[in-house]
């Protein structure tokens, strides 16, 4: 039987999710795999603390496998993966690369270690000729990074819509089924513990954007940054919207949007109406989906528990065994950027179509010189809805637009006289 | 740049593809994965035939690859990867034997000579130090063999749900959408190519029975045979009783279902009612979708193509290049049949809802004989609905029931009275 011993950096809720699979599915995996896996050593802050609060969470992890310092994980030749659990870019990344450099196995479902150090992990894992594993990187238990590595390696993908934040996903969800206002959704969704005290990094998109970072780059076989992604977050949603989309048939989702048309990409987050018969606009509360467009493959999605500690732990220990039964890894490492990037061309005036809704002065007129604005950029509106306003004297104005130029839609918006009508809202819709 | 030789046994409609996308994909092959793909030899029935109908279809294939020999496929020493594209059982099975056995990893999409073959297969592939993928074996582009493989390698599945055949799930979404019966439906599907001029093995069953034995094998980490799977086919399906289920919340759909519970494993194909807010009853026309559960991944859906030769050849190509990658294989060989396979208990009579429908006397007490029998079995009513029926002084009687043994709920309609009421359809329902 194979004996496997895993050094694990950080052993938060994640963390300890695996250490507790582990444990639970340990003879199991030695009756389907022949091999035996057993954690050697776990990097923690504070070994006290630690203690403290594994015995609060009821996880029995002995005193002795606990250590303060990161060369006891990365640097013990006992040990042949290393599973980082400690979140956050740095001295994660840093971390990883040492143990790569030690000929180290590395699973780990960080993104934003991931998506901003690609290139040096890379680089590292090829040259010690071992593997790196992040299958729970994106979408955690869905299995996307295997497919886009493996089962559609010899596929074009061209475009990837994902709903790759459990949070953001909840809170809309919520906000459509009950007309209630943002605000009001996120403080409860903070109270259950479904957001963040500080929920900007899921609110405002910067998750969307590291997942959909590693998702684009592997799909399109070259690498994306973080930085190369448009992002608007869903804080400026009003329930008012919302109701309006769904009764002209869209649901709204934060969706990453990843798209390559020749050597032309384009990657954003942001709020986006979906045709509410979609697949992606039925995934409701914390769930995470990710719909795949290729040239042969057509269209796939995947769907499932995108967070949560045992979810999460499933993908991970699905890499541990890959890796533990890996002799000579040929992936999946990030393997697009051991060739020079294609030169993409990243664009931000993508097509698109748009809601629009103004606040406009309810009297004759208005409506031509509205509609004046959207055709001197030729922009062509697909319909028009007036709806009553809260306001005396006002309508509210719904306008969908043909697809278009994101660049004249906005040039569009700016033609607009204030002192007739006031843009409320502009919120992309896809109609895929 | 590693050279890899494939040999293809048989080249019809899928051969046809992954051919085409091969040629397509090889430059970009040779730069993604740094190997060179080509096609040495191709067995065929008959060379001028096959001349005349790769012609016809376009396909330049160069007469020089094509032999009537498989021995010139399975035993040429250049030759790596032998892919095997015949469909039937034999003589597929005994010629991918020939081919493991001659040290060449096998790739294939033949459910129905896996399905049959599994034991001799794995064996030989053991054998021989070679791999056996076979991930368009089931649900074509959908990549649940290799989720099942390594993504929950370490999970623990209790169910699956599965829309596996395609022709079906386009037949009965018609009948819903359209009213129309099955008769009438099936002829349109004919006439589209969507169904077989013979459709027996996919309108009884048989088809999904055979992806359903790969799915639970897999699955549950033991073998689960063709025949140990309960099959009913759609034949008997009338359009009115997909109507009534839709009025009560149902949506029909030929279902794969596999579960395990300790070690009782129960697997049948049949017709169910899902509910209609149900993921899986919204996978509409010739799409096909899975639906996993396990104990630690909670629910994934996977949907995508189940069938059409690109699709189907971009999976196959997907196991084509990890194949190429691989050195010494360690999946996706059907790993579980190297041990003894735990002992299931196979029952048939598992736990269910059944909707049925009764063509019942209309006069006073017929409802309380009706009532009696399933009393009497211990079946607990959950509704009742009656509704007009075409013969006069009879109306229908639908009963959906609480979940109750499927002999109990058998036994209680051998007990009904015929004079009074008859059995029109019993459909098993999941309130999953």
């Amino acid at each position: 039987m194979k004996q496997v011993c895993l050094g694990f950096l950080g052993c938060g809720n994640i963390g300890g999710g695996v250490y507790r699979l582990l444990g639970e599915m340990q003879e199991t995996l030695k009756e389907r795999d022949n091999i035996s896996i057993s954690v050697k050593k776990i990097l923690v802050k504070n070994i006290d603390e630690a203690v403290a609060i594994n015995e609060k969470k009821g996880l029995c992890v002995p005193r002795e496998l606990l250590t303060e310092h990161a060369e006891d994980v990365t640097g013990d030749p006992a040990i042949s993966i290393v599973c980082e659990f400690m979140g956050g870019e740095q001295p994660a990344a840093r971390f990883m690369q040492e143990a790569l450099a030690h000929g180290k196995h590395v699973i780990t479902a960080n993104k934003v270690a991931l998506a901003l150090n690609w290139d040096k992990l890379q680089a590292q894992a090829e040259e010690s000729h071992v593997g790196l594993w992040y299958e729970a990187s994106v979408g955690g238990v869905i299995p996307v990074i295997r497919v886009l590595n493996v089962n559609l390696e010899s596929d074009r993908i061209d475009r990837i819509y994902g709903i790759i934040n459990g949070t953001t996903n909840y809170i809309l969800t919520r906000m459509a089924q009950e007309g209630k206002d943002y605000d009001e959704v996120l403080q409860d969704a903070q109270r259950l513990g479904l957001a963040e005290p500080n929920p900007a990094t899921d609110v405002e998109g910067m998750d969307a954007a590291y997942k959909l970072s590693i998702l684009a780059s592997l799909a399109f076989h070259g690498r994306v940054t973080y930085e190369q992604i448009y992002r608007e977050g869903i804080t400026q949603v009003s329930a008012q919207d919302i109701a309006f989309g769904r009764e002209m048939g869209y649901t709204l989702k934060l969706l990453g949007i990843a798209k390559k048309d020749g050597d032309v990409v384009e990657t954003r987050v942001h709020p986006t109406f979906l045709p509410s018969q979609h697949p992606l606009a039925r995934v409701d509360g914390s769930l995470n989906a990710i719909f795949i467009h290729g040239t042969y493959c057509r269209d796939m999605m995947l769907q499932g528990r995108g967070a949560g500690d045992m979810p999460t732990a499933s993908a991970i220990c699905g890499d541990i065994v890959e890796a533990a039964l890996t002799e000579k890894p040929h992936y999946p490492t990030f393997r697009n950027t051991a060739h020079p990037d294609p030169a993409f061309t990243f664009t931000d005036n993508w097509q698109t179509c748009a809601y629009i809704r103004l606040s406009a002065v309810d009297r004759p007129g208005v409506l031509a010189r509205v509609s004046e604005c959207f055709a001197k950029e030729s922009v062509s509106i697909a319909s028009m809805l007036q709806k009553e306003a809260a306001d005396e004297g006002r309508a509210n104005l719904i306008i969908i637009t043909h697809p278009a130029p994101e660049q004249s839609i906005r040039r569009a918006l700016s033609l607009l006289d204030e002192s007739i009508c006031r843009l409320e809202a502009m919120i992309r819709v896809e109609q895929e």
